[in-house]
């Protein structure tokens, strides 16, 4: 089976990590499986080849960098972390080669900083494959189709892996993290949160989407439309993380059977925007959102009724909004300070009573719900970020996210 | 007319080289030339992203690096000054892009760590010129083919300068140093030395070849062919430096109407070893030679007599070269610590009695000739290495190059 495997970028920066590395290639390597491994730039800024430290030196030095220009830049960061892993397979004894993006075959569009994959030409990799070597590629980079190299912007490691997952096509592709998998909830917010067994490509989106820090969605829905199953794992242990796969699967496989809900997600400095119509003109909703949308802003949580809109927009983008309202003249209340809380969950879909629950547990820990909203798969309610945490673990107890089967 | 310069190493390191290279091409852009500027990676090690401290990096990591992935690596650090560059040229308002070696249309056959170049297509540069930007590329580096990127080896900027330099074709390619051009002698050696007004391709790689520290000769070889004259000339002065161009050109501009000799060259660290044949069997020599050249020994200054071999090693190839003669009971004359001194000039074809004011010369200054040799441009006499510094200044005062013409 051919696997590939992407290790972030703090994974190569000490000797420590680096052991647990070359463990994880060994062990597949030994099974018998064929490995791809894609690896990210250095993390942490002050290391010599990390993505930030190259930032700071043309920030030294001009400051003055086309996009297409940084990119080119920015890609010796995931170059290095490739030739430096290929040097260390090669010490151990296992041949490896190190490849571009461009070199693996990533064909990407020309936006420079946000490039999208375009296609995946596997004839490369697959040669190497044939000879026996691990085939190491740079993360986060493709090339256009004049050979312009481009770089892919946020999460564009984890959708490296999962493009040439899906290309190749590989059996699994493993993300390893410093978390032992997808986790019911922030484990610094929620001590029980544990790391679940299984999950779907949407919960997984939906959980990203809402604030989780796990796999980027852009990688999940490549693997997701090509059907190939994702690990997200810890570095440093053998355990087996969380299989992301088809909701049918998970279903099928029992994932399920004694669970409504998955997750729990979380996003702070939220603030909540009241707007009244009442002695307004009619068509107040319209032009509310059309300032907003003018000027950049992001609304969410958008609630129209005929008295009013309520939505909420960031902290830090709040002050212009208010200042938007207040130039058309509408009279606002504004609440600053307020957190997202998500609930999600495949198995929610149809199962009645989960709202009722989330109000109840809620309601018991004395947590005023300062709106709500509902999609198949998730429900999201407002709160005062003081009480976040304890809504958090409030609503991780009620849906006995603590029992949740891990592997 | 299109320029194209190239800069060294450390000409990016710090603000005041910074300024200076930023000065050249300000200097002619504003007289109306189109520009493609070659970049080495930055010299010192310790700095970040110098090769030597890519290759260090690599030193700590496993130091097994396979030759195509240690061009991958290497290629960062002349991806990054020309980023730099980039930045630093945009800022002041000029624009700029930055090209890898494969981009700028250098192709080379597969050979990692000295790659040859087998073509230039310089049609992406001239685009980019059209566009009236200044084209900043990757210095020491190209690409095959099939796009494995892959470095020219040693004076590989200078080759990569050159090579665009004959491809677009350029007007002149500049090669900026931390010298005036090309010097008489090692103003180390010789106080008197000066820089050159003219001196020809030839001359040139008999200086390099002969141990000055010059533009490499691959370099010259490929202006030579293509014509493209050549500037030596320093990053710190708007002085022109040296032109480097066909004999027949400095001919005619007078460059040799007033020397015979043009400069000086010495390589120390020389061991003369001599053979005696006498009473040994008739294919001494041949034997000699064969078994330098089995064991990877360079031999210069040979001199085949009847009565036996005499020529040259380094002192550090000596132990292993005496091991070896006496292996094969073969009598020896060691003797170490010597250097060769090198007369070069292309006027001194034909011309009578160099040789003779040479030895009127070494031995008006009570130093021995160990050994001689001569070609149609250079004479090599050996001394000893106490006596080379002596030597240089004599024979710099004989032909009278304190007087050479400057520009």
């Amino acid at each position: 089976m051919i696997i590939v495997q992407k290790f972030g970028g703090t994974s190569l920066s000490d000797e420590y990590s680096r052991q647990h590395v070359l463990r994880h290639i060994r062990r597949e390597k030994a099974e018998g499986h064929r490995l791809v491994v894609v690896v990210s730039a250095m993390g942490r800024r002050g290391e010599p080849y990390a993505t930030d430290t190259l930032l700071d030196w043309i920030a030294q030095n001009g400051n003055s960098l086309p996009d297409r220009e940084k990119d080119l830049l920015l890609s010796c960061g995931e170059l290095i972390s490739a030739a430096t892993l290929c040097s260390l397979l090669n010490r151990e004894g296992i041949p490896a080669v190190a490849l571009t993006g461009g070199q693996a075959g990533i064909r990407t569009d020309a936006r420079f900083g946000f490039a999208r994959i375009v296609d995946v030409n596997s004839a490369r990799i697959l040669e190497y494959l044939e000879e026996d070597k691990v085939v190491v590629v740079a993360g986060f980079q493709g090339a256009t189709e004049d050979g312009e190299v481009t770089t892919l912007g946020r999460g564009g490691s984890d959708t490296s892996a999962t493009a040439l997952g899906a290309a190749l096509p590989a059996g699994i592709v493993d993300i390893y993290t410093d978390v032992d998998g997808i986790l019911t909830a922030d484990p610094r917010m929620v001590s029980e949160a544990r790391p679940l067994a299984m999950v779907s490509y949407e919960e997984i989106c939906n959980m990203a989407y809402n604030g989780a820090k796990v796999i980027h969605p852009r990688a999940v829905e490549i693997a997701m439309r090509a059907g190939v199953p994702v690990r997200v794992r810890s570095t440093f242990s053998e355990g087996l993380g969380t299989l992301v796969t088809h909701a049918d699967s998970v279903r099928r496989q029992g994932g399920w059977t004694d669970r409504t809900v998955t997750g729990l997600a979380h996003v702070k400095g939220v603030t909540q925007l009241a707007v009244e119509t009442d002695n307004g003109p009619s068509d107040v909703q319209l032009r509310v959102f059309r300032a907003m949308a003018l000027s950049g802003i992001s609304v969410d949580f958008i609630n129209v009724t005929p008295a009013g809109v309520l939505y909420t927009v960031t902290d830090q983008d709040a002050p212009q909004a208010v200042r938007l309202l207040e130039e058309m003249r509408f009279s606002a209340r504004v609440r600053s300070g307020c957190a997202k809380v998500s609930v999600i969950g495949g198995g929610m879909n149809g199962e009645p009573g989960v709202m009722a629950r989330i109000v109840e547990a809620l309601t018991a820990a004395n947590i005023p719900i300062l709106q709500s909203a509902d999609s198949n798969t998730t429900i999201w309610v407002l709160v005062a970020e003081d009480d976040m945490v304890p809504a958090l673990q409030a609503l991780h107890a009620a849906f006995g996210l603590h029992l949740a089967p891990t592997r």
